[in-house]
């Protein structure tokens, strides 16, 4: 029996969490939350913090009313207005300033919100902003303080910045750069040159139409006729007062994308573009007043990674996009489905943010998990938002609904910062890397313990799959095992097959890209499932969660790993550690008996997960569940939805006549 | 060693593939050609015959010499402007005449060859003149010669139709129709009524902006109020003269949708509409001049069935769209990479378009295959559509290059005419019904034959997976073999499901809802995935397919077998079809020398299935192979691509006052 004081605190934690988190409108959606297991509200504090919900309101808030954020329904904007709405919305942000310089540094996971906050908006300002204010002034930052003046102008806005490193003909191989930048010792400049259009500046994020700067990746040509490798520069592109483009800078948009058109991805060449010696970003190496190159990182692959270094963090913050249109998604397509149909209502534990740090295994074992975060993350998202495109039926694949957008702005998360499968590869061979120690019986141990169960590598490999019911797996430490066992088989059948490779006769380039399907990639995925699945898992049965949460939650965290698993059952037959009938029927009963018991708690996690109607902006996904009303207020709303069409003599008057083109033909 | 014959006929042969089928541009792909183990010429005049290729070329060369089909490189039409192209576009058809209603006769195949090639071109011009002169005329047509007067009247464009079936809040579940005709004995006339918003006809495509009269489906009631059940009524919409909306119509567009925006999809709700009495489609029954309902068809059920018989012709049209995007998008993707990265082509084969037929075993076979084939080909042409999205990187996102656009267009084909998921139950309750026959050892036996190996069920069920090594496993025999086992199988695991959710005492509808996932789904999957190989796989091994041709069709058909069968290897070990490591890796092996195998042969491949660039409408899917080069003049061509934009000021001069909006937040 709680005592007065237990009632008390319940009730006062009630309603910090209703001044925090409004309640619902009232609609067909009641019913299904009155059906939930657990506190919406109670769940989202857990999840985020007062202080992220308070940030997360203040931001919602302040869009929802400021006019130019206003939705236009019905309107078809084409692209160049997009284009500049967009701009006008990313200059507001400097204006609101939401978070200040002082609170990133207190706090970083704050501008991560930020941009996830105005990305479920809209993703174009969100990026406009974050390639100029993160992406820019960071890799100016990542140099010494030669750039303070630079860096105050970023904040102002007074210039705009880019970020160009890929070209027309190279994206992913970055040693591929053909841009060049030859220091002249006579009037102590670097002179930028394009040397065909095969090698222009090519799907630059605000390069299309308003930067003014550029952060230039180069091969370094010094007077010696020497390259001295890929470094990075400064080169203005367009005057500041005027936005024209400056001499010998022919630069302008590439045309419409898929999706994030408000962004405008741009193109540049470069003519003999003279710029001083100072404009140099020297993290890796600097040239001489006589034109002689220095550098503090003699290793010449080490000094193309301190170049490139800043790509982590690209990949993080593509992580987090992917995990946001996940919950974009699914809080349509889950609210639009409630009554409808049973389908797995699958979430994924939002990865925390890890902060970029230079010392090197730190660096190894963060790239290792960035690059395949996202991957799993950008692929799940873009699967998920498919599949609820095709959970509401025609109605979402109604613009209005927003599922479109949704799933065409987030599939370029699948390739820039690196192509997921490239990508994939350098997580193999971090995993890879370890045979070694393995082998020696040396210990085995990373900074952030991502790899430290291979110490157990041979017991884990004799493991098999003990679970006698369904029952038996319905909770993550199945599926957890189970992962632990299929990353230990994969790095063996990789370790054989490349050894197969490299025996007959083939080069070490060549043996690799064989071992890729079947092999390393799955063992960089089935690695990276397995690491989320390990901090789901122990999130949830951390003795500290709720009582009141931690059975909707366990019951998440085995779906999710049971889920992800089932799609690797074969491996788990082939390899031995699964046999018989029983352990796969286990399996896909336990996965649809989870399913059936948080069926009535779908509705309630989305409740969490979702951002306000205004923010989410979709008639079949608003909390209130009335999609008709909400559906059918917006149609009528649509530009000329009643109008007859301004062609219509076309049909009234000049009408065909039938065959006259056939002689034609 | 060749006689003179012989070569005089290689000769000929020659000379009548060049002039079918002239040469590509040379360029970077040449190289790849070259190294074709085969003659795609060959290959395109044994898959397409020569009539087929003549059509193709007449309907691509009329199009790419029409003005008003030009391209707009870089030029950002709005939706509206859109929609206008499309109806004139439409209208162009009628006045080409391509296929006349004698051609269509003697070949029924060249109107759908007519409707693909369009649809190459853009779906939408495409669907609005099949969704008149197909659809519309097609739901007459099954009555009477009643409307004799009102066909003419399609085929010359005075009036133009629309298929209303769908309504706001019930889509695949067309037993809910709400909208009634009530008969007036009075003035002999139905009335036709909307009873609330969520009635409204919605979806309807050419109801949007154009359709003057609409096939619409509604509830009968008869005088002595008696619902008679779902009936259809010609009911016309907007006047002829002016297309302004009819008395008591109220009838618009729906709004933007993810793809096909040139199609203009409509609402309508109806204010007690007065319609003569002969405007009753009386396919299912009739009224008689006393308000008395009289049938053929007894049997509700039928009945039901017979108004909305034509369901299954829309079902193998979007095979064939779904079909056709696939080969658009690999024809881009393979393209361009051909060079850059091995990856499986993988293809399929065209599934012959069968005739719809009304005797009822026929009928009932054919609505089997057609309910499975549909969400096998839209599903393929999606997930594909998205794979070489993503194997051309950031250029593939470009939406110049028009794989953001195939998949967008294609997507809807995996809902309209039947949900996916949905109809793929009804496949598997065909294939549940002949356990009856199983049981009773009854022969078994359908009209197309492709449930006859039911007969050897307890047969199949006993075999194993035998294969001794990569190479045993590379013709498709092999996984044949093991696609009649995963049907056995799996019709035994769905049967047994049943009865023991029945038995448990859940009610019918429960009991095969809880059948679905990893039961009844895989079931219908696994047979259509089966009865396609089983035709590709008899169409390679026919003795009459040329020596040329052979080798790489048999390895394409391997390869398809293979690679689908993969998806079920889980199963295969589960069911104890499949045991050990080898088995999987034996499968494994082989697709991946079938890959490499095939890799040469690619660019031919989509060569064969490849429409003329012009249609193709890509530029890195460009015959030529001169991707950059391709892009680069598309890219210039932009719309103001190098211009300063119009809202320079907004950043040159009016700036941003950083922090000042912070203080409303």
């Amino acid at each position: 029996m709680a005592s007065t004081l237990d009632l008390k605190e319940v009730a006062s934690n009630q309603r910090s969490w209703d001044t925090l988190l409004p309640d619902f409108p009232k609609g067909p959606l009641c019913k299904y939350r009155s059906k939930a297991s657990f506190n919406w509200k109670e769940m989202a504090v857990l999840l985020y913090g007062e202080d992220i919900i308070q940030l997360k309101n203040k931001i919602f808030s302040a869009l929802e009313s400021d006019p130019l954020f206003a939705h236009h329904p019905g309107e078809d904007f084409c692209r160049e207005k997009y284009q500049e709405l967009t701009f006008l919305r990313c200059k507001r942000l400097f204006e609101y300033n939401f978070v200040t310089q002082q609170e990133i540094l207190e706090n970083p996971l704050k501008i991560l919100n930020m941009v996830i906050c105005i990305g479920m908006y809209d993703w174009s300002p969100s990026l406009q902003y974050f390639l100029h204010c993160g992406v820019f002034a960071g890799a100016i930052l990542s140099a010494q303080n030669r750039f303070a003046d630079l860096l105050k102008q970023v904040y102002n806005m007074e210039i705009f910045g880019c970020f160009a490193l890929t070209e027309l003909s190279h994206g992913t191989n970055t040693r591929g750069i053909r841009t060049t930048a030859t220091f002249d010792r006579r009037t102590q400049e670097f002179i930028i040159n394009t040397p065909d259009f095969e090698a222009a500046k090519f799907w630059v994020g605000n390069m299309g139409k308003h930067a003014t700067h550029a952060v230039v990746y180069a091969q370094l040509y010094t007077p010696d006729g020497q390259c001295q490798g890929l470094h990075s520069f400064i080169v203005q592109l367009r005057d500041t007062k005027t936005l024209l483009p400056m001499p010998g800078v022919m630069v302008g948009d590439i045309g419409k994308k898929i999706g994030q058109n408000g962004l405008d991805n741009g193109f540049a060449m470069f003519h003999n573009v003279r710029i001083p010696k100072e404009n140099i970003v020297n993290v890796a190496g600097d040239v001489t007043t006589e034109g002689k190159y220095s550098t503090s990182i003699k290793d010449v692959k080490e000094r193309f990674s301190a170049t490139l270094g800043s790509l982590s963090t690209g990949r993080i913050l593509i992580t987090a996009m992917s995990v946001t249109n996940l919950k974009l998604a699914l809080s349509i397509a889950i609210r639009f489905s409630a009554a409808r149909r049973q389908f797995g209502p699958t979430d994924e534990e939002e990865i925390p943010v890890l902060e970029y740090q230079t010392q090197a295994d730190m660096g190894r074992e963060i790239h290792a998990l960035s690059a395949a975060s996202k991957p799993l993350s950008s692929w799940t998202a873009q699967h998920a938002a498919q599949e609820c495109r095709e959970a509401c039926g025609g109605h979402g694949y109604l613009a209005m609904n927003r599922l479109g957008e949704i799933r065409n702005d987030n599939d370029p998360n699948c390739t820039y910062e690196g192509d997921n499968n490239v990508l994939l590869q350098q997580t193999s061979n971090y995993l890879m890397s370890w045979m070694n120690c393995i082998r020696d019986k040396a210990p085995i141990e990373s900074p952030f313990g991502t790899i430290n169960f291979l110490q157990d590598y041979h017991h884990i490999l004799g493991c098999k799959f003990t679970a006698i019911s369904a029952e038996d797996c319905m909770d993550s430490s199945v599926p957890l095992a189970a992962y632990k066992w299929l990353v230990c088989y994969l790095l063996q059948e990789s370790d054989l097959k490349l050894s197969k490779e490299k025996q007959s006769g083939r080069s070490s380039f060549e043996a690799k890209n064989n071992c890729q399907v079947y092999y390393c990639q799955s063992l960089a995925i089935v690695f990276i499932e397995q690491a989320v699945l390990q901090r789901f898992h122990d999130y949830t049965h951390d003795p500290n969660i709720p009582s009141t949460l931690q059975p909707v939650l366990k019951k998440l965290s085995a779906l999710y790993g049971l889920w992800s698993l089932s799609k690797h059952l074969a491996v788990l037959y082939q390899g031995g550690y699964a046999s018989g009938e029983r352990a796969g029927k286990f399996i896909q009963n336990a996965i649809l008996e989870l399913c059936f018991k948080l069926k009535d708690d779908a509705v309630a996690l989305v409740d969490v997960i979702a951002p306000p109607d205004f923010i989410l902006n979709s008639p079949i996904g608003k909390a209130s569940g009335e999609l008709y009303k909400n559906m059918w207020a917006e149609v009528l709303q649509g530009n000329k939805a009643l109008n007859r069409p301004s062609w219509w003599a076309e049909f009234c008057v000049n009408k065909p006549v039938i065959g006259r083109l056939r002689s034609r033909i």
